[in-house]
């Protein structure tokens, strides 16, 4: 399904909705702004964008292939960017990731996607509420829309850190098990947002630093936000990653520690109990001559012994700490 | 034993096979693409090959001896490249890398492996079916082919992946001593593939923004498609490690755990069976005066005393939870 | 709040504070030096800003949203920066990191911050000092803040670095468990510091080897060296990083140790008691025909044993230095 | 002791061995291409190669002083190399490093080395049967010598991987103590075999991308050719240590299950043991109602009860596979 | 205190010692090559170099800060560098770590440090040495005076290697708790050299590669020699490091097998034990029907079964390596 936006520059004035047959002939017109929106492409959409706007035919087959790498190619005339729109979803917060694939020309946008992206419904109302909207063509309506996805990641990248501080204190409180299978699970997540924000630091890198034919100095600056916020995304998935790392060092530390503990109260309880036994062991013994056997308070006197010796040998590893 | 194919840029129709020892003259003509396929070479195969096509020895040698590592060389008047074709085969999915060495000039690709490989047959193909190949000279059959290589490694890495997963599960869940074993086959196969494939990024980076007199523009995006792949399979690779990496973490904090459970266990029950068998001792000291002994109900008292203090103890470490 | 310092390049002299209103006026004139102090900056102040200086509007938006990670970006006219004051504050020294926003132009600095930073009196004060201020423009003034905050790192690395020599010594003596605890609060700490200096690491690399047409070169030297510091901060937080994973690796390997000589002493101790306790188990056989059962000093003959056995074991357990 | 070798470009032929003090005379003439080799030098050689070639105090002083990194340094005239030759040799395969110096001018080749190193006598062979030979002047000779000595890497590191793979295999099999000491050799060899070798592939990637003077385009592509196996041994010395790692991993988490295995084992049998224990401690109580006592079958009653209990045990911990 | 060394390089004698007032007069004379050694300096000393040299106070300030990181700074018309001299000292080979401030201008050479520097006696020696010492102005002082510094690391590093081999050696042989904390005595040792020279690695690497005013060619290898040095000192740091790594991971696996050796014979010992206290406990049972009991040789029978059960034990316990 295609759904197209479109401006015009001179009378500053949204037009009505095109045609999805026309979007090609629209874009000659260099005073038109065109936004394409490509919802659930089918194969003849694909037929369409490519005989409308002249694509390169690998690029229509990255779209139509879908998990790609996040990437900016340059075409000649336009950019190929996809990106990964984030959301934790469900009870269990899982992470979604769902693909974007932009082309970029000078005073056109299309947007393929096969799953809703929100970050679409809020670049949309942020263009409409732009003053000077008609001044930087396609490029603001680009920036607008990167940014609403970038910038979801930060939220996201909060979630997942409050959620890590709730696991340390479990870690030196009471701990749970299921703790552990939660670190894991943030540590894959981080792997995977890393995985779909990283590559666009080196490409938008590079970008920057290029002349650039197709946008305007003044649209330049907006890129380059863009591409501060992902440097900051980057940065703050990579310190969550270290200090998962170190939770992930204390957790075993914890655990060395615990086991450390246990052996020692192994021994202590073993020792004690051992001690008693012996001494009704001893008392045990079939010897004729065994003059406390006869005593009247032979058999007080030995559950007494007996309690003394397990109450010092508490008293005695109470002390030490070894209980 | 060679096999060749051969095009008329001209005429845009395949010319006949043509006999091994006129390659060399047919390259000589411009209008022609000229593909041999040399399988399982001879030793009289590299001998035709450096007169007919005037290769340096040095990558004729190469060719020879095998086990290079993945690399693009550039000679005068062609390319000399070696890749692997990556397959799981047999039963327990044993990975096997096959050696390609490929001579691109401008206008014939000369392909040379001692295994069979999957991808000519694909490249073959797909290069039949493609309208505009006389256009893109020899180019376009490396891309075909060295693409169906590239991409091969996609399905391989989810297969591994979907293994992982498993093992992951299998770690948290009832652990088998085996998925050890097999966490570690999975690393070794991540570190062969990354082998094979890495280096490849690095030479096309440098290839890429070198300029190029053997192949036109056109054909250049091409060879931007192919180092994205092998950016994307080199990523892939990485991000796999990564998550087996913590996997093993995993795998080693819940051993950690278990230890702790195991040990927790021990304890309880040494100090359950210790207690009761400390009143069996009591009981069996030999003093006279044990008013117990003589009761008529001491026995039943004795037993009960033990089953008692076994259960308190039980539900005690039930409460715990260190049984 | 907006508090102005103004100083007359060629009269040498401070003028009085001006108005809010009236700064963007005051700095056309290239013959004063300007600096405007924003503390917890209003809505209003924002916007005054933006009307005042010409500020780009993404600039301020940055201002506004806070928590933007360490940089120094580029604006036509000005540079626009921030960095973090760090302080360990509170009882149990918690690390307080404060965000400083600098605007920093030709002839005039604007800082807005919504805490107190300390390093803006420290400059203030050194400003007014300063012999040579009129000639350096606001580089000076920039140099003397940025300066100001980079140095107050090195004394609070100092106090986390003798803390770690503390924990240290703790490790090889008496351990107490608070330790762990308070390796992994430093490791946090040293994380985020080193989050909030690293970034501008390779920023100010980048501003010193490029052409910098708003400072004049006596100024750059301020600024290499402020680079310098930033250098040694970030290198002695490396250093300080593992050092102190040196020492959890220290942790670890002494913990393992205590473990083995724990379950040494266990062994040890079941040994000693189990040994003992068999010789009153023989001794407690009902068997009518025992010797020593009939003897006279059979009694202390079999308690003598029993310690015989005892010591001869302890002897023996501490020779091997298993006790 | 110097040994003289020495080829006329020209007529193509050898001429006669020349006295060492001739040497640099011989070297004024273009079309002579001299190779002299200095084993075991005295301080007397020193002088006369300083003397006669007018080679840079510092390289001689590098020569003299041994020890020295891998390096390729430009001195005006000519290049001074240092290479280590690698073998396995002796009983236990201990890995001998054995330091080249090449001083390697555009006509004469100058190799200096304590100990012999076997690929001279190699480089030599080939040297006289290679075709061209005088037409490449003193670079072939210098890429017949380090090629010689970078190939003898690979088949020592196929060695080494053999080994790993032994090992490998003990680790998940039956485990011998000696295996851990050897698993360390090797990485300690390979941490040597790597420092010999990496430092080299930095200057030759930066010697490549230069200017080169002294030798013709035909010669370079010999030292690319050097380049490429270098960067080969170098990966495989790479992944030999990433599979090391991994191989160390593997060790630690079997000894990791063995002893949960162990522990296991420990908490089974002390259950069993002490479990019949009790049931003998029971029946070894005095009291006079004890009705099972005066059972004709009351022993075998409990001798069948401790068997039964004893059996019981075994089989559920069989099945819940503790033991 | 101010010592000066003043060499006339056109009669190439040294001049008298020249009063410290007079030394700035003295090196506007290009012809005189001036050293000014200032130990331990007081604040007077500091204000007479500035008023002397014109020294930028920026580089007088990290002078009398000390604490720098080791570095090189390009100055107007000098170099600022930072150096530190590394001792083993007193009895248990604490590293110290003495700071050494050069003012290196085109004819003159100013050190400043507030200990005593060995290599500056080194240094002075060589000078008064070196044949041609006239034509090199103050880049050959600064040259022996930072190789001095520099080549002193190397038999530092020897003596922690030997030190490694043997902690490696009693790892592996019987093992002594001291040698944990000397481990990490050493690696915190290596940390500190190489914080102290691998700065300069880059610093050097930067200042070669740039076109150089002050010293001549000539000059420049040798600054090219102090490079070296500092890699090869650089790269024998890492690879300790590296080494000390691999003897931590040895200790922890050989602890580990320790561990499991002690669990096995604790288990043993438990077993043999328990088994014959069994025997014991079977015969200390009361009925009133058992045979054994009544024989003449009953007590040598158990006797000698509970010996024959724990022989067997034994015997079945070294034969599968548990004891």
């Amino acid at each position: 399904m295609i759904t197209t936006v479109c401006l015009d520059s001179v009378s500053k004035e949204f037009t009505d909705k095109i045609p999805s047959t026309n979007i090609g002939e629209m874009c000659l017109d260099e005073n038109k702004i065109v936004w394409a929106d490509v919802a659930d492409p089918t194969s003849e959409d694909f037929t369409n964008l490519a005989a409308e706007f002249n694509f390169h035919h690998l690029s229509i087959e990255d779209c139509r292939k879908e998990h790609q790498r996040p990437k900016v190619e340059e075409y000649p005339g336009y950019y190929f960017i996809v990106l990964y729109e984030a959301e934790l979803t469900g009870e269990h917060d899982h992470l979604e990731l769902r693909e974007l694939n932009i082309f970029l020309g000078a005073n056109y946008l299309v947007t393929v996607h096969s799953r809703p992206i929100r970050a679409i419904k809020t670049a949309e109302r942020l263009w409409h509420e732009w003053t000077d909207r008609a001044e930087h063509g396609a490029g603001l309506l680009a920036y607008l829309l990167m940014d609403a996805i970038v910038d979801d990641y930060m939220p996201l990248l909060d979630i997942l850190s409050e959620r890590m501080d709730e696991l340390e204190d479990q870690i030196f409180g009471e701990f749970q098990p299921a703790a552990l299978e939660e670190i894991f699970r943030i540590k894959k997540q981080l792997l995977y947002l890393r995985r779909s924000i990283t590559p666009l630091r080196d490409v938008f890198n590079t970008l920057l630093r290029r002349e650039q034919p197709l946008f305007a100095r003044a649209t330049h600056v907006y890129f380059q936000d863009i591409f501060d916020h992902i440097i900051r995304v980057a940065d703050t998935i990579d310190t969550l990653r270290d200090m998962l790392g170190s939770t992930m060092d204390a957790y075993l530390s914890v655990q060395g520690n615990r086991m450390n503990m246990i052996m020692k109260r192994l021994t202590s309880i073993s020792t004690i109990l051992m001690s008693v036994t012996l001494i009704a062991g001893i008392y045990g013994m079939n010897f004729q001559h065994m003059p406390e056997l006869g005593w009247k308070y032979g058999y007080i006197f030995a559950l007494l012994s007996m309690v003394g010796v397990g109450l010092l040998l508490y008293i005695y590893l109470k002390k030490v700490k070894w209980l």
